[in-house]
């Protein structure tokens, strides 16, 4: 373990995972020597309170990376492709939670608990997966290191913090219209910058960001493709439909599970028991599994309901929770920060 | 078709089922003589209007049945168990919404778009299946009569009436005591009779019923069971995760269905827009796709997302939505009531 300081900026630190970004610094007592809080003109300015120091935002820039360390970047697609190249030239490590840089084969594609070693493969760029994928990925790396799995079939139920700050003032806004039997005029969901709008109070829409030319939409295909590359897999075939919900926070994951080998049910709970970041949450006598209300918060994946499938003996059902803005995204990319601390000269 | 009226029951007409049920023998005219609608001594007196007259609810026994030619029950299994045979004995023919007697051989199992053919065989009671059930059935029998099916893997997204008018209101009002920044207390979901409840608002209960000794949840078993009875084949492999959340009217389902041939997809969306009781809405580019919110109050069964698995070529993922009180129950009910009308001597 070094005693190196760094310095940190963050980028979108106004944003419902940038927020949570520099919590998570300030909480874990990241050893930061200077930090810098970056976003779009918009939010520049705003005051960001970390370790009783009141920082104001500021605009950024390609030259804001001028001597950082380490850049955690959650402010869209966009600005990552456009500023990390910048903060790379800079000597910036940069940890990415868009997905910008996801599929580009020179960025790991990293969960700490599945494929840390990848980090130091970086070129600069160390990308954070989509919020989905991580919880599922979790969940399944230990029944992979020890049965294989040939398919996945999961239909998620998502949290609207997944789509931003914006998209939980839209569910609490609507939910209270309904409530006292107004009109609702949606206006942001499923997706900000197409033209169709949809309630998501009361109700559960089957589309999260653009629809792609095979019918799935683009968050679908991150859990595709996501999943082989972090498990470093490309036979495993995986299929997703992912579902928005009106929770605000955590998403929850229905996931069907096809092992490669015969399993003993109790030796998969063990394992699931004893994996990093996970927690096993699944006693159906006292109604015990887990749930996004109580996962909301906490960094770990929660996961139950854990059993057999009906028609396959290989076949396996689980329930999979986490918080979608913490293991799913601030939480993920922070790990990964401290990793790249705790390694460095 | 015959011109005769019928002497009809409505057992636990107050209840959230019962209330639909009687709306559509009014607006559907069924050909009533005499009406009568039952209930639990605590909902007796209650005035149902129907066809401009008030009708009081009596307190229902096993003497209520005299002379009553068609009686419908959703009062709960225990009053099906307890009164249906009275019915029966007293000349009834009694289409049961409950789960008592579902899987009784002699009772058949009914969506009239799949079965209809078995309401003929009725030994007096004729069952109404699981409402996640009969969605999924409707729209899966064309491509189970063109292609046969060897597996389904179903996740539902289903809502609250489903448990009730208490339900209901349990959901409201969490509803808005969250939004009020108030403590909540649930007191209901996700099983009334259970000791341990959960928050049902801005969440999502991986639990439909109780548990049973596999694992699954009895809603999951009754896919399970109902799936195959319906469809009249145990060969096909059925596995359920059934989860309740925030919505009230309307549940939806992603399904995943592994065909017995290879398949051609228009095929498949020419036989799911042809089918009957059946809509397809399937427009990704225009972000057309079925919602609960727009499902409720309809009496049809909607699917879209139609789209090939990406592992399986004769795998297909569909998701699927209907007005749970409607098709799922009520509608159901009474479009089995007409074929037994329409083929009475």
């Amino acid at each position: 373990m070094s005693n190196r300081k760094f310095n940190v900026a963050v980028v979108g630190a106004t944003g419902a995972v940038g927020e949570q970004i520099v919590n998570l610094l300030e909480k874990r007592d990241f050893p930061v020597d200077k930090i810098k809080f970056l976003s779009s003109p918009r939010s520049a300015g705003t005051l960001i309170s970390f370790k009783g120091q009141q920082i104001p935002v500021e605009i950024a820039t390609p030259d804001s990376f001028e001597g950082i360390d380490i850049a955690l970047f959650s402010a869209g697609g966009d600005v990552s492709k456009e500023l990390a190249p910048h903060a790379v030239r800079h000597g910036a490590v940069c940890i990415d939670n868009t997905n910008a840089f996801r599929m580009d084969p020179t960025a790991p594609l990293v969960v700490p608990e599945v494929n840390s070693d990848k980090i130091a493969e970086h070129q600069g760029i160390i990308a954070n997966p989509n919020c989905s994928t991580i919880q599922m990925v979790a969940a399944l790396k230990p029944l992979y290191d020890q049965y294989g799995i040939s398919r996945i079939i999961v239909s998620t139920y998502q949290a609207v913090s997944g789509a931003g700050s914006r998209a939980i003032d839209e569910l609490n806004r609507q939910s209270a219209a309904i409530l006292n039997g107004d009109e609702v005029q949606p206006d942001l969901l499923p997706v900000g910058s197409l033209p169709v709008k949809h309630q998501i109070a009361f109700n559960a829409i089957p589309q999260i960001d653009k629809f792609q030319d095979n019918g799935y939409t683009l968050e679908e295909m991150k859990m595709v493709r996501e999943t082989k590359k972090i498990l470093g897999d490309e036979s495993v075939d995986v299929t997703a439909t992912c579902v928005r919900i009106p929770v605000v926070y955590g998403h929850s994951e229905s996931v069907y599970v096809e092992l490669k080998k015969d399993y003993d049910l109790e030796e998969i709970r063990n394992l699931l028991a004893s994996a990093p970041g996970v927690t096993l949450v699944d006693d159906p006598a006292a109604q015990l599994y887990p749930l996004a209300s109580e996962a909301a918060g906490k960094p770990d994946v929660f996961v139950g309901r854990v059993r057999r499938d009906l028609g396959n003996s290989r076949g396996l059902n689980l329930w999979v929770v986490s918080d979608n803005l913490l293991k799913g995204a601030a939480w993920n990319a922070v790990q990964i920060a401290e990793i790249i601390a705790a390694n460095a000269e």
